[in-house]
């Protein structure tokens, strides 16, 4: 039997080695158009940065390797041009020429590119994106000459990237179309990260995106700038933004030029999936379509990774992944197909879960997001969360922002958490939870590993448990930080925080009764409330909770605030206060 | 209604707390026996060794800011003397004297004592248990004037202290009767952490007990050996360890004596139930027997923590769980079923997820060990994995052990991980997978966060998952350390390290081929063989299963070593191998 597998990376060499683990006399063969495989694609950025000090650690696996360890062919800068599913043949294009390979089995693991914009100036020689081995050397090249970089797309791989150049001692700035960095996060997530950015002194633009590119040449004109005047990129300061003459730049839809003697492209990957459509492989959305073993629409033909869509374990939304963990285990999977299709596991679908690391902050998400629900129509709860990674007692306790999603029956649906050390652990716990189909609740019951350098003995995630139980019972009523105008026209607002913390900012019209005063100074809530309810608000919502659990005791109207002053500064900005 | 705790540290005051937010109108009375309430006692040995710099940080919640915030009465200093259920009062003895409080709500959140020898000298003023505040003021007193230390007791309180107080400076001895340190641990996770020990100054003595406590008077005369000579105590070198005159001693029972200032005893922990018993509670081992709502025998009295017997999720089994997370689960859930029965969630079933941090090493479990199960009649498999917390080629890389216990079924049984950071991640996934019921195989699907400085691709958990999958379905057949001398006997045995990774150790007899030269070499192997099995080997496991596959694909009946030579060195010691 003669495996072709087309593309050498994540999902390609993880069918590769598991086939043969599967099966010594098969023939395996990988056709990579790139020069690369097994390269380390999530490692670019930090090499950029010099945190991967050394060029080699980029490269895994070498085809060398793959031929003495699996005896595995690897042929790079072998580029597939055609498939010819009748003839069981693929028409491989190299440097020496085409010619004509025939398989067995086909498996398409040929991964995604980079979306390039097609603005002016694009092409330019400064400008990069940042997926492919050559890609990380010309970075680090343009990184050593310049002196300011503008990063498009605030994803990932921007990020990361962005704060690798900021380490090089570049004045960086993102450019994201979103209204946020991190779009994929929720905004009250995102918001720590952006503020870590902003102290990494990387400048940030949000809602905003790229018209054009101006290069200067050495006489210090400009070049490049097709179609346009260059009259807004005269070199003169715009918004704060000083352009040496020395200096590419970049000018923004709204009017602004930063200075860019780099620019690196990171919005987004798109699967090109031409010569599979050819081929009548059924492609969606401009990805290939694969069953739960990665068998596409034409027998004989599997694919994996980045160029195919997944479901969604929570939405059971059909999308593209583009994430290793997901393609290296889909890859594994079709090995077994081939191999074994009586006893091939399926592909599990997915819960998309991601983490960056941005300074000293962690920011990770898992399962579905406010969006992904709405436009699934699944009703959910959101409780936010505020709790130390371990014991508050010990050195170095930082506090964690969780937000977590649950159905109305309790099933967890997707969970995002923001803080330092133990959000990676958290994360995971959630990820599991939810693959198991818990609930909400049973996250009470995790006997999770405590002592006081790792834990607490309440665990950040048995709280939320408690918390969302409270909510789904019935026992706690929430109110968000995006409802505040409503809340503040209906309901007293009472802050229980301590008049200190009142004193540096507080919402217009909050009554301020700490919450050890509650009790006594019950009167004064009830002459202030004159029959409203009450919104009780604190710092994170936990003192809150405790004044709330008084209130409606008494027979009163409250709701607790989720997430507190905390989740409010960040979800509307600090304009939303008094101070 | 009134509501009284005897006992307020984690499972009491959960209990109280969570009573306070039910019900704003009870009256909540916590009996507390000591001076300190919700105290940090699992910081205890940080503080002795300044980790945890401040006293007060150790006092979480005071009589005072419980009284604020809750609205609780907390009474320090008050034992309760006896229980009488018919009249539903407890008496309490006070430093005042003597009274009898009544009762709505009765419950039992004790606690343990520290279990104490009966040896001579074991009142000298040198020997301290580590339980309570003040223990942590006596031995950090003690530690203060002294220059040695030896821990009864090798168990996380025991291991912590002695890191404490070789951190202090102190000559540190661990005396323990099991085999090895962390008797909780299986030999292979535990040898890690006992190389770490004496890698931070800290002398084992194991599989020994103490005999007797010496204590040296002022003039350096030898006291409190009470009925026994002191010829053994003599102040000369016994066994390579001199005792100075001025040295306080201590007596195993190997006959060795070691120099103790300080001793700590710390070898488990027993629950004091006489007078439970004698109201008539129903005890059981004795530990205080409770449902699954811990309510006692005896109805309005409620009971949890390390004072209560618990069910092993696992195996079923009943027993004592003295860990501060399950008492603080217990103690909430107990509130809900004080004050909402019908709606109360049970008290989770215990995995005994544990950690201990020793030195650069984590060491943790979750479910159940090889013993338990051999106890229960399950049968099991055991797999070994070695593998880094995160992607290999990020700065600080550190591999990580893993022995991963599961049924005939596949259904996930225990896990036991030694290694660096991300050791207290994978426990908690580990623990999350079992208590939702997961199969050794659902943990290929598990779809944890990625980026190089948090995981791999390829998490180890999902490694985990591969490798016993691999075993599940007969692919891959192990053999164990255990079995080397029957193997040794019976099979061929192939070591297919580096020759130069051979020539450091390697076991008697075997025969070294690369595992890149397997397929090239295959007629030496047969040659070697002879007709008999294969036992493959490396230094974890992972190489061998490349050439493990090849040989079984050969026709060839083979095995691999589950663990590689890390495992069997750990297993076995290094007298098992040729040098």
């Amino acid at each position: 039997m003669r495996i072709v597998i087309i593309g050498g990376n994540a999902a390609g060499m993880s069918c590769a080695a598991r086939a043969r683990r599967n099966d010594e006399s098969a023939e395996i063969l990988v056709l990579e158009r790139g020069g690369h495989v097994s390269y380390a694609s999530c490692g670019l950025p930090y090499y950029v940065g010099g945190e991967i000090a050394e060029r080699e650690d980029l490269l895994v696996q070498t085809p060398r390797s793959l031929s003495a360890v699996l005896n595995i062919t690897v042929r790079t800068g072998s580029e597939v041009v055609a498939i010819n599913p009748a003839a069981h043949t693929v028409d491989v294009r190299t440097a020496a020429g085409q010619e004509t390979v025939e398989y067995d089995a086909l498996v398409l693991t040929p991964g995604a590119k980079p979306f390039i914009p097609d603005i002016p100036g694009i092409g330019s020689s400064f400008v990069s994106t940042l997926r492919t081995v050559p890609d990380a050397d010309r970075v680090t090249e343009l990184a050593r000459n310049a002196t300011s970089a503008v990063v498009l797309g605030g994803g990932f791989i921007g990020l990361e990237t962005a704060e690798a150049l900021a380490i090089r001692g570049l004045k960086v700035h993102v450019v994201d179309l979103a209204g946020h960095v991190l779009p994929m996060m929720e905004p009250e997530i995102a918001a720590p990260a952006a503020a870590q950015l902003r102290e990494l002194g990387v400048q940030l633009h949000t809602g905003v995106g790229a018209t054009r590119i101006i290069e200067r040449t050495a006489n210090g004109t400009v070049d490049g700038s097709v179609g346009k005047t260059d009259d807004s990129a005269n070199g003169s300061s715009m918004d704060g933004n000083s352009i040496p003459n020395s200096s590419h730049a970049i000018e923004l839809s709204n009017g602004e030029v930063l200075p860019a003697d780099l620019v690196l492209v990171s919005i987004g990957v798109r699967p090109d999936t031409a010569i599979f459509e050819a081929a009548g492989i059924r492609c969606d959305r401009g990805a290939i379509d694969v069953d739960e073993h990665g068998r596409t629409s034409m027998p004989g033909i599997w694919a994996a990774g980045d160029a195919t869509l997944s479901t969604d374990f929570v939405t059971g939304a059909r999308r593209p992944v583009a994430l290793a963990g997901p393609a290296n285990r889909a890859g594994r999977l079709i090995a077994d197909d081939i191999c074994n299709p009586e006893t091939a596991r399926p592909i599990p679908a997915a819960l998309g879960t991601s983490i960056i690391r941005i300074g000293e902050l962690t920011v990770a998400r898992t399962g579905a997001g406010r969006d992904d629900l709405k436009r699934a129509g699944i009703q959910f709860h959101a409780i936010h969360l505020e709790a130390t990674q371990h014991a508050s007692y010990f050195p170095g306790a930082i506090a964690m922002r969780m937000l977590v999603l649950f159905g109305d029956d309790g099933r967890l649906l997707g969970t995002q958490i923001v803080g330092g050390e133990g959000v990676d652990k958290r994360i995971d716990v959630f990820a599991a939870a939810i693959r198991s189909g818990a609930a909400i609740d049973d996250l009470i019951d995790e006997d999770l590993a405590y002592s006081p350098p790792f834990g607490q003995a309440k665990d950040p995630v048995n709280l939320a448990g408690m918390l969302g139980e409270n909510v789904l019972s019935g026992k706690l009523r929430l109110w968000y930080a995006q409802e505040l105008a409503d809340v503040a026209r209906t309901d007293l607002i009472l802050d229980v925080r301590s008049p200190a913390e009142f004193a540096t900012g507080h919402v217009r019209g909050a009554l301020n009764i700490p919450h050890t005063e509650v009790r006594a100074r019950m009167d004064e809530i009830l002459d202030a409330a004159a029959g409203r309810p009450i919104a009780v608000m604190c710092a994170s919502g936990k003192r809150s909770h405790f004044a709330y659990r008084i209130l409606v005791q008494h027979g009163l109207s409250a709701r607790n605030l989720s997430g507190g002053m905390h989740v409010l500064c960040d979800a509307l900005g600090d304009g939303a206060l008094n101070r």
